[in-house]
């Protein structure tokens, strides 16, 4: 991770400025002031949630989805299932990454970094978005168009869809603060 | 429009330092340089384009669409012909206020009226979206898996759903570009 850099320096101590009462050990240095340290931009305890949140809603989505015998004969099911599986790694993935950051306190501002993670979550929520939208289009025309509700499993279908969705708005807020972060440097 | 300013104020031409050489008339006042005047944000020749790309895609797409007769019977393709109206009116709206701002020389450059526009552009890009990948799934439901294209107007469904991602993918720069300029002020 030469990319990242440490959010704590090893500072100086005679040349550092004391802050403690006389007599009083300064055995910490003086705080640094990172900026723009918004709660759901990576290295976050906020952008972790995010993370498990993505990942609980997309493994949810693709287990249901899965257990269906007939799946495979319908392209938007099959599409579903690559489509959220990516989302399960790469939330994975980042979550792994942020809790790497958390433990070693080490800020993930480099604009390479966030230009990556910007990219992956524009692709992987568009991508989930699509996915659920086909999705739900089949589960409306077989539910409500063909009322075939008895020889199809609808309530499993559209509970694959409905935890799709819920993936994508999660994904959604970690995009926008990486893109806001990349925008705003 | 008391949001926009003028990029040309009125200028106390006695007071103005003159650039003309002795003899030759002052008659303009000096330039002023816009800041971050990047081609595709609001009040550019750029963004004119990308909103007649938007409105003609979408228009092509209602109007392929609207010309089927069965398309009533499923709800996605419903839904598609309401999100494409919305892009149509949309797109429409903003080209007018492009083509205004164009003419009297005001640049859009107020926080309000890019927030308005990053809204407005994110909402019908997703409608847009959400409805394209719809019919797109039903689209490739009857030809690929039901093979049942001699029954329905595959082509024209494909043609409609094509347009309407077209029309996404063109929407999408003017969001980001807002977005951006919203971000880096």
């Amino acid at each position: 991770m030469s990319r990242s850099h440490p959010s704590i320096h090893p500072v100086d101590l005679a040349a550092a400025p004391s802050t403690a009462a006389p007599g009083e050990e300064n055995i910490y240095p003086p705080m640094r002031l990172r900026m723009k340290d918004i709660q759901g931009m990576p290295g976050t305890c906020m952008s972790l949630v995010l993370r498990a949140f993505q990942f609980l809603f997309a493994a949810i989505s693709l287990s249901v989805m899965a257990s269906t015998s007939d799946f495979p004969s319908v392209t938007a099911f099959r599409y579903l299932v690559a489509a959220v599986s990516l989302q399960t790694l790469w939330s994975l993935s980042l979550g792994i990454v942020d809790i790497y950051a958390l433990l070693v306190k080490r800020c993930l501002r480099n604009s390479i970094i966030v230009a990556l993670f910007t990219m992956g979550d524009g692709i992987t929520s568009t991508l989930t978005f699509a996915a659920a939208c086909a999705s739900a289009g089949i589960t409306v025309l077989i539910s409500n168009d063909f009322n075939s509700c008895a020889q199809n499993h609808c309530t499993r279908f559209e509970t694959a869809t409905a935890m799709a969705f819920m993936s994508w708005f999660v994904v959604s807020p970690s995009f926008f603060l990486n893109f806001w972060s990349l925008a705003s440097r």
